[in-house]
């Protein structure tokens, strides 16, 4: 999809919006708010696509408002586009054909815990941070780190994964059932709280991952973990990527429930040490976790190393100790400010795409030599041991030649991946800036999907613009 | 749903079928066999619905059979049953309105094993024994278990589980992505082999689960598993369901990664007993397995073994010996003919429902009461980890009396799982005989759910009277 393409879509909707939005005043006053400042950062996307901004944002504040919102929308013809946090990547909170921007920050109850059964009950504007807070106490812990503080609605919207959906899923394996406002205005809850169900098709999977175009989710019930007794963490270098790679496909062979294994190429590492002060050879290396007994984290350590070192790597150092724990996965999360640092003053663009792990090695390796080739400014990081891994693309967008490169090497990375019986995207997203792949990589799906949401959505009102072309 | 209305339903297709026939036989040949053992074969339903036999059956041997069969089927509105081995338990390859039975157990090629990303890809008539066979010199397996020797492909459409999904999840959670023959003929496929995606609407988990009445399921691409290097099988005697249960629900809660917990009660550790001439206490019992490394399995045994003794249990005796485990799984396995030995002639009638774990002391213990008080043969098994437990109905169908009492029984049974947020169905699917309890679980999902039907399948040739009213 290349980005004149994105900004020459249609607007079909703007007389129904002028006539909605003082009716939807009258019905929210001081909640909906059409102030520039608040409509530009809620059409805030860390992409290359620029802001396209609402006419609009409703601060909403119950299931009810959200249900009002949609049936005046509806009547209207109005695009709803809903925000969490604004952490997507491929322009999922624009607005390219104007609407109001749902935000449901300010929905961020804990409805329920249940310690006993391992889940919990929550509106969708809670953050994981903020989840994991109020957990603390139980003992239990919600596993899914896609980086950002995202919002569990906005995670469950976009089927968010991360550093730990090597071990624990995804959000599609860690939402039990949801409730969601449908197009005309329907609430539906898709699944009781049992562990699992063979109860009629799986509409809660249907709305993971569905970006906001099938239904507004207001409440959802996730699956908890006991926090493990042991967790160990650790970095270990390797001599290139591909040998990093070969040590990680042989780990998941071998069967080691690793928690986290994160890739950073040679880039990422030296950006990684300049702005996290880590005290690290310049080489490629992984970001290991390991969760267990005391003993059968010991064991899993001593696997890894082992393969590790038949690969040419090592040695593992790993810590169980808090501080040098929360010390590695701070500077993993703040790759993306260090990869900043490399080139101050540059946007980074990051895409992702995900590839069967035994593809993996070629697949960055390839990659790599194409950055070069192209003559980009790219670190790698990657959550290799799901075969995903991200191109952080640190670029002038302001210079066109720049983005015209950067969608060329984006395009060839796609190819790649889908030749290699990949996906377009292993937890970015659609959005706007993957409809093309996708049309690429499921192309009779893609007409199921688009039935779907022609008969769920019949006006095309929730989030317009995104997932189909 | 009584049996009373499932059998007046009306049957709009007798015409179209009466057309489409000889076109068929034209185009099939002798794979298309109208023959009235082999249609009464096809009808065989493990339930008190009786058979109600299609017009036809069709043994396919290939994808583009199958969509022919579509196609000509849609052009004359004929029903078409997808039959897999037969083993579902809910009247779902009963034929209500006539048509054609296609029988896939032909397409049986395991069409490739990826050992190094621990997947494989199956036609769907494979049979889970079939697989495991094929995989053995791999070193990996497939874990799904629901007892019968049940083919992929009929495993995927109903979301099948079974004793090891406490560990491994349900097909929802191991299938990555299918192919599979939509109502007009269309032959999508809904992921490519990557671990993880997010491109688009999960079009897999909708199919999977999704009974034959969305679309056909032509390939299957499943996850493996690494045959764990030590498993430990062992049963371990309760004083009571109460306890036992509640020492289930305590082993979850710690965490202890139990790869099957099967819980018998009394009556099911009688008939055990008898059958398959176990050396056991005549009390309640859990059937456990525990796979992992040997210091691995050696902690989680002594856990669970000290909680078993919290609750007054044990002792737990374990063993790793190939023979014994075969001899306590297999004794499992034929859990359904000891049950059935305990009354020669009647008809084993199961149901099964599940649970949050939390309730599955109380809702157990409430059902034997309830059994009891009803005056029912009916042991009760269960795959108690995820709280799902199946109820075995000793019966006399040629006695309406005895049928009423049952169905009485099945509908107290359900709201008692409904009250406590739990599902109608954990692993049998609605098929004929939960359709109304599904309308009494998620009323508004299941409106959500007619409407994808009517899109996808709108001449409802696709296993039509199944799921829905």
């Amino acid at each position: 999809m290349a980005l004149k393409d994105i900004l020459s879509e249609a607007r079909p909707a703007r007389e129904g919006i002028a006539r909605a939005l003082p009716i939807l005043k009258q019905r929210f006053g001081d909640r909906l708010v059409t102030g520039e400042d608040v409509r530009r950062a809620h059409a805030h996307s860390t992409s290359y696509i620029p802001n396209q901004m609402p006419d609009a944002v409703l601060f909403a504040g119950s299931e009810d408002e959200v249900r009002d919102l949609v049936l005046i929308a509806g009547e209207h013809g109005v695009p709803i586009i809903p925000f969490g946090t604004g952490s997507s990547l491929e322009g999922h909170v624009n607005a390219p054909q104007g609407g109001v921007c749902l935000d449901l920050s300010q929905m961020d109850k804990i409805l329920a815990v249940h310690a006993e059964d391992l889940d919990c009950t929550v509106e969708p504007g809670v953050t994981r941070e903020a989840l994991n807070n109020a957990l603390r106490d139980t003992g239990l812990f919600f596993p899914i780190d896609p980086g950002a503080n995202a919002s569990i609605g906005g995670m469950a919207a976009t089927r968010a994964s991360g550093t730990n959906a090597v071990r624990y899923g995804t959000m599609k394996d860690n939402v039990i059932g949801l409730t969601a406002v449908m197009a005309d205005g329907r609430i539906v809850r898709t699944a009781r709280r049992a562990k699992k169900t063979s109860a009629g098709y799986d509409l809660t999977r249907l709305l993971v991952g569905s970006e906001g175009t099938l239904g507004i989710i207001t409440s959802i019930n996730l699956k908890l973990y006991g926090i493990p007794e042991t967790i160990l963490s650790g970095v270990c270098p390797f001599p290139s990527v591909k040998s990093a790679c070969d040590a990680v496909i042989q780990t998941i062979q071998t069967g080691i429930p690793v928690a986290r294994i994160e890739l950073l190429d040679e880039v990422a590492v030296k950006a990684a040490i300049g702005y996290s002060q880590l005290d690290l050879p310049a080489s490629p290396c992984l970001f290991i976790e390991l969760h267990g007994s005391p003993t059968g984290v010991a064991e899993q350590s001593e696997l890894f190393s082992a393969i590790a070192e038949e690969h040419g790597g090592g040695p593992f150092a790993g810590s169980t100790r808090t501080e040098e724990r929360a010390k590695l996965w701070k500077a993993r999360h703040n790759f993306l400010w260090a990869a900043m640092a490399l080139r101050p003053g540059a946007q980074s663009i990051s895409t992702d795409v995900c590839v069967p792990v035994s593809r993996l090695a070629d697949c960055i390796e390839e990659t790599r030599l194409d950055i070069e080739a192209t003559g980009l400014l790219a670190p790698i990081v990657g959550h290799v041991g799901d075969g995903n891994f991200h191109v952080s693309m640190l670029l002038d967008a302001s210079d066109p030649a720049e983005i015209d490169k950067a969608e060329a090497f984006i395009a060839r990375l796609n190819d790649r991946a889908l030749a290699m019986d990949g996906t377009c995207t292993g937890e970015h997203g659609i959005g706007q800036g993957k409809r093309g792949f996708l049309a690429r990589e499921l192309p009779e799906a893609l007409e199921v999907m688009r039935a779907i949401k022609a008969t769920l959505d019949p006006k095309n009102i929730l989030n317009p613009g995104k997932i189909f072309l």
